[in-house]
């Protein structure tokens, strides 16, 4: 039995978190945290808890949640985060992070696009980027887990396996990305208010989503050397979902055959990703860890296809396959 | 040609009312106003009219409003609107008012559902209620028109005629709503944020909507008593549409034959109600000015279930027709 | 271990109770039919289910699954499961029944409701209605168990205690139901096509929805002498959801706090109805074995308003549940 | 006055058309023709037209429709749309064709994309594609104006004035394009039954969509030498709109003053594009003949963005806008 704590637990990664978790066998959740409510029981905040978890939210520092927790999976905002994992490590607290703040290797990078000072620069080294698909030998002991966000995950899980098989080139790379308004997370904003955003599809951030980074570091890595994407973000009007589109160039004459065969190669092992052969929808893997991934030619392009749940194997789902590898829990366990 | 004029133009409903009057060929839309805003071109706040009206929003009292338009359609809020209306009318504008605060005639009745004292209690007895369908007379010669709410609208046109004909007992009527979000109005509220109101269906103020008495009021004068409903509202997902399903007791043996003959009866010569066979769906009226009305004995109860659009019927068509009764245009000028 | 078999895995209801069988750690599928469909892995019907099942849909006689499967789970159409079930029976399977065909007692009402003749009427007798709130006691030991239907689970639930406490008295009681359009099923129709039915709300089936004396019967049951709903269904533009809204007559002076009480009694030990006192959404219980019941005194009428999953609560989660009574496991296995 | 009949007319686009054509002063509506119904009031099959037009569909061919009418709106599907428009010509009438026979100007480029020998080669010459922002010159004295494809015009519109201008290059152009639901027709599909596409998002026909020749053909014709677009469309769970997102390679030092600069000459004199200089959200144009287009420059590659609502300037509305020119009336006759 782990106990854990969740800091911030009054977003959607955070309700979806906590739904998971409360079918973990091995899981007592001990704190939820929240640094704008203090006291009102979580079904107030999220009233789909009601009678499946007795807990109070409650305005607590790091200290006092690393004495509670062996895990606290941290669901506090860029900025806020990196002042607050130190203390929880210090504290003995392993830590989660679904914030941005210790996924990118570069504070100057992050500087530049969060437009902030990074808080806690010397930890970026130690960080480990939590996608077990590409990190899964250095997930078991890391102390602290970057897990990875929404639209790198879908973008990632496409075009790493085949820049390390040396199909594409790592020059200009197109992601163009379709994803439910969840994303944009509970705060209020008329963007996402039902009425402006229900029956319409519209770019945003073209040219400087901070995921933007995100997707290049880790293809990089993949590829052994430097990728730029383009990437386009679209809001859909639905609650949950992501699909992404990538357009690459092949590296000699392109198959299917060998792009799929790279591909299924690849996640061979994995229990999370579904290479299909036709094009999926989001809804075939609403609700689940899944990530499903095809790949297609046309004219002499290559084109990816992924599609995941941005609440679940955008965040919180990927979230306890890194803590059930972190603590030698089955990697399934509560994900299926 | 008219001049009009629009105060609190940032709302939908007053975009529809904008979308109406821009294509009426007797009107000129000389001001837009604003509270919150200032000196933007109306496209700023309302991307869709760009292109469509070169006006910008601009913060002015009534007295200069009423300098540059015969007509004054008062999209202010309940409360607000009651401060300004005076002023309007005393600079010889006539007015059409969207907001709540002529539509009761009991300043009383007002003030506990309000919540608040009526800032101008006097003129309540010369306001019109502004339904055309009910008060097509009074309407030609009004200088102020109180524009129905949109559920009171879709109540009243199914059940008016039954109880005028007395078909139908003014006791124990249950009224049952189905609305779109945009009913809600453009302010932001967790309530109406995607995330939480799609794919959800809720009621709200139960026992305590606002529209509760407006709907009484005009039902008891049509009955020539008092009515006393029960009032339940819902929140759908979709961005517009009022559906309301209605419960009530026939007086003698109920026919449909003669509750369909009642409604004919009554719209016979009416532009915009249309009295249908069939089960209708907020679409068939969805960007229209008809609220489509059909009536069925289900156990000895008498059912109606009528629909609208609640920005057009409900709200902006509405004030459309009356300014055509105000002034003389064909009553359809621009609504059809 | 209990191996079961699920006879027409086409559709909706089939896909939630796959879903939830693949969590439970007692339950082995091993049989899926279609007799649509015969040989296709079960994923290319159901592409969620990729990588998470391997079954085929093969299109068995009943003797066959029989021999494969100590519980059946129907999930049939009306008028064909009880041409089925009986056989299923008499080789030795116990059954739970999705169909309408043995939940109602009464062979001539089934034909007057459902345009046909009932295949197996000596059986209405025996099979147990599988709503474990009221019949808890029955379940464990049954043959045969009707699942209950999804409208049928949101008003009953909600009605049922204050009938059998006297609070509310049989006559007159209207239920209003709004519900998502996967309870409509799988089979393509015009009404159910997307550009037809989204953003658009319509009643249907008003005064003859064959749910209507279910409810009845069920909630004759609970008042020990005869109730007669008009019941008046609506289709909402969202995937999955039912709310119920109920009005009824008090007995004596109605109080929220007796209200409340019997509610709160009735469900003090049941895992899966949540008495609340807030104003539900389906939301709140999307996805989920959870039934959201409140009640509210309006005017001297009583309102209770609830809210399922009509995929899970109404209709695979509540199956599960049965399974779970019948074969001793905990009630709530693979339902959390 | 002029008289038009509309053949095919049960389907979405030609809903559309006769509301426009409602509002059109010099339009009567003579004629409204389906082969699959016979005799029913219009508004049996199209509820949103009751009270509005008193036709009935009827089963008419060619000689008997040209007799009514001076222009027909042709909304019959492609193959069967060039069997019946010679007859309509050689008896007399002007044809406005929504399907796709008449676009392409290769009969073997059409073979090869619809799978089928055109059925009428010879006319391919002669008819003009409907496009004004293109054509204009052309069409006011066309026999035969090929109405142009949804997905088609939001392409064209955004890079046409590019490629004329010399600003990007005619290779390697990607168009990624998503598209409401409507677009894919009234006839039932797995793919569009309400809870299949609802809260999903999905590509499809990924690299062999038919409308890839035909945005070719405009294209080239706009460049000057061959185009071969990568065009993938995806479905979006709403009613109405297209946004499609253009990636293409800039000529030179690419600057966003040059591309908006050469955007706005093109469309300086024309009513219904508007170039924004914000992220356009189909909503802007939802139930209007507008195009919003915008251009950004992002790591030395050109993204243009471009919206419409497919029903309309995708549609109906570029179709009344043809024949405004064809028969002298105001272009935005009824399209305001």
């Amino acid at each position: 039995m782990t106990r854990v704590a969740i800091m911030g637990a009054t977003g959607y990664s955070a309700l979806e978190l906590l739904k998971i978790l409360l079918r973990h066998p091995n899981v007592e959740i001990t704190t939820v945290t929240s640094r704008q409510e203090n006291s009102p029981h979580i079904a107030m905040v999220h009233p789909s808890l009601a009678g499946r978890i007795d807990l109070k939210l409650e305005d607590l520092g790091p200290i006092a949640v690393a004495n509670r927790a062996e895990c606290v999976f941290s669901c506090l905002p860029h900025g806020v985060s990196s002042t607050i994992v130190p203390h929880l490590l210090e504290a003995g607290a392993r830590v989660i992070d679904f914030s941005a703040d210790y996924r990118l290797k570069d504070a100057e990078i992050y500087g530049k696009w969060y437009g902030q000072k990074h808080g806690d620069p010397d930890r970026l080294g130690e960080a480990v980027y939590g996608l077990p698909e590409l990190y899964r030998d250095a997930i078991p002991s890391a102390k602290l887990v970057a897990n990875p966000g929404c639209y790198p995950t879908s973008a990632i899980l496409a075009l790493a396996p085949l820049l390390k098989a040396g199909l594409i080139t790592p020059e200009d790379i197109l992601v163009d990305s379709k994803s439910g308004i969840s994303g944009a997370g509970r705060t209020l904003k008329l963007t996402t208010h039902f009425p402006e955003c229900n029956e319409s599809v519209a770019a945003y951030n073209v040219g400087r989503h901070r995921h933007t980074p995100e997707i290049d570091q880790i293809l990089s890595a993949a590829a052994g050397q430097d990728v730029a994407t383009i990437f386009t973000p679209h809001m859909i009007p639905m609650d949950r979902g992501i699909l992404t589109t990538t357009y690459s160039l092949p590296i000699g004459e392109p198959s299917e055959e060998k792009l799929f065969g790279a591909l299924r190669d690849f996640y061979r092992d994995q229990s999370f990703v579904r290479v299909v052969d036709h094009l999926p929808g989001t809804k075939d893997s609403l609700g689940t860890n899944f990530c499903d991934v095809t790949v297609r030619v046309v004219h002499k392009r290559v084109l990816t296809i992924s599609c995941l749940d941005n609440l679940i194997k955008g965040a919180a789902g990927t979230a306890v396959q890194n803590f059930n590898l972190m603590y030698g829990y089955a990697e399934s366990t509560a994900l299926r």
